[in-house]
């Protein structure tokens, strides 16, 4: 077992990386206040793990309430969320009662602001079952629900007392959501480390196979880019943290516009890496070589590098509600070189087209 | 005008007390990270101020998107949350834009909330227009929304950047609700401040007739004792804060059980005060000519004393959702003495009985 530390004062919390953490009641047992825990899983992951973790919970003295909701990205709202407080109130969860997450990003997203908000905060841990939600979306402290016009517009910043990686979930985990979750990977690579990207270029196939050395290796280099980023700016308010939303602004727009669920998040966030890469191509930055690095390593992981053509004006409207928008102006994250991110709000409309146009011309 | 400083390392904030302040667009200016702010204000405050505020802002040089909700209690649900949410997403509000809450209780509490989880956080300015307003909820970043199994169930701790008392605002005010205030005025003079309870008995036909200078006092002296008790324990973690919920169990129980909004909830806390002072009084904690002078300036100030009877098997039912509620066992704030507060798990249903069958039998 690895364990990383995200470094946030009083705040900090491990990850424990590893095989067949689910058997391990006192990796939870020891971040607990109390020892009675709700245990939200989908309808998914439940058939799968949820005895597992609550019968190795209930080895370690700690009392279970099972709660488990539908699967799919669409479950991310406000209705779900009610009937998560529903459970809470029925199983009469207190202030020290611990909500723990067991499964991918929808329902670590949705447990952690349910923790976060239920009764002003209660204690959280997350247990990520998908590669995505182990390398990206458990760490960091960011939860939220969907709301009819944005996604994740409606959340907290909320740390988790520990996030818990068994890398044996990944076993049962279709290739596509593997795929996926190596997006996110890949990105770590583009923003801020040569090494790993190069690492990723000898090794994709490898990670594609579920090799398990090589992907213990890969989540736990993602979590060591991540936990350092979340270090430095916890609250995406100094820019540094904003780096890993390489590829979400696009993304976030394919998604919106094909309808929540259609794509995989990992899958939206490839093609819109490939289009942030474009725009920084357009504007000089970006060698063409690197573009196609950046694209060839994208596809030997099995995702798609065109994105869905919805048209230039499409595209800005449905950007222009991005979360990340300042002063009225949308700022791009764009890259000057492999491993090297930054963050702008000058992008010509120009570019932006000729980088879309490309983008949808090999779809 | 009177600042009073609510010390919390890097979220600390003042609170401007005095005359015509609403006409001070400056305050406002001071504090805001972007000249662009979202004035919410419900359909009883916004046709007596929304103007008078909005056109100082802007005579500040801040743009002002007004959000106007239906008045009332029973609006402080997702329902009414969300339509504030769309408001936001519509008038283009970002991460920099502040929400300012101009209203009661209900606003604050819902603009707090939507302040917190709207893109995860933006900034937020509270000005409270009634006397429990000014003297309470809107300091101490609690901000919540009810649940239908309970009162303030779904909330953060959430602290706003600047409050802004203007006591012109209590002039316009039902005398009813000008007692609903003096509740929790007296509230803070039972907890800790023997000096200031006793000031109130001197006192209190003159802040029962809007004397200014009077009220000015009551407030500046209640924002003190508030700001020392959330300096102390921001999070209600450690028991010191806690003690600001004397009554607030059975005055919970009371407006859950009556419906919401039925009772003001400073009339709720009046009545579930007295019931806390006969529970200490029942344990032998708090002489009998003690309970006799709480219940006397109560009423001089013009609030319930008597329960509603609902039962001693309602109470415990009404109460056993408390989120105060600590392994399984509920806790209660009761009284050594006038001045003298504390937090127990121990109290008898025998006593808890006793006390409730004295406080209904006056009904």
């Amino acid at each position: 077992m690895q364990t990383v530390e995200v470094a946030l004062a009083d705040r900090s919390y491990p990850i424990y990386i590893g095989e067949q953490l689910l058997q391990r009641g006192d990796l939870v047992a020891r971040h607990l206040p109390q020892k009675r825990v709700a245990l939200i899983a989908d309808t998914t992951v439940a058939p799968l793990y949820l005895n597992i973790m609550g019968n190795a919970l209930k080895a370690s003295g700690i009392a279970v309430a099972p709660v488990v909701i539908p699967a799919g990205e669409q479950q991310k709202n406000w209705h779900t969320l009610n009937s998560v407080f529903d459970a809470l109130v029925v199983n009469r969860c207190e202030r020290k009662t611990a909500l723990i997450a067991l499964g991918g990003g929808v329902i670590g997203d949705l447990t952690g602001f349910a923790a976060a908000t239920y009764l002003r905060g209660v204690p959280f841990i997350q247990i990520p079952t998908t590669l995505l939600a182990q390398v990206d979306s458990s760490v960091g402290g960011k939860t939220a629900i969907n709301h009819p016009r944005g996604k994740n517009m409606i959340g907290a910043f909320y740390q988790p007392l520990a996030v818990i990686a068994d890398t044996n979930t990944l076993n049962t985990l279709p290739g596509r959501e593997v795929s996926a979750g190596l997006a996110e990977i890949i990105k770590y690579g583009l923003i801020r480390d040569v090494p790993f990207f190069e690492w990723l270029e000898n090794n994709i196939e490898a990670l594609v196979a579920h090799d398990s050395a090589a992907m213990a290796y890969a989540i736990q280099r993602s979590c060591e880019n991540k936990a350092d980023v979340v270090a430095a700016d916890e609250r995406e308010e100094l820019g540094e943290r904003a780096l890993l939303n390489l590829g979400h602004t696009f993304g976030h727009a394919i998604e919106t516009g094909l309808g929540y669920g259609a794509w995989l998040h990992g899958e939206a966030v490839a093609a819109g890496m490939v289009i942030a890469a474009r725009v920084s191509q357009a504007l000089g930055m970006l060698r063409d070589a690197d573009v196609a690095r950046i694209i060839t390593l994208l596809t030997r992981a099995g995702l798609p590098v065109a994105a869905p053509d919805f048209g230039l004006d499409r595209y800005m409207e449905l950007m222009g509600i991005d979360k990340k928008v300042e002063g009225g102006k949308i700022r791009f994250i764009l890259l000057r070189a492999i491993g090297a991110a930054f963050l702008t709000a000058d992008v010509s409309a120009t570019a932006l087209n000729t980088a879309l146009a490309a983008s949808v011309a090999n779809a």
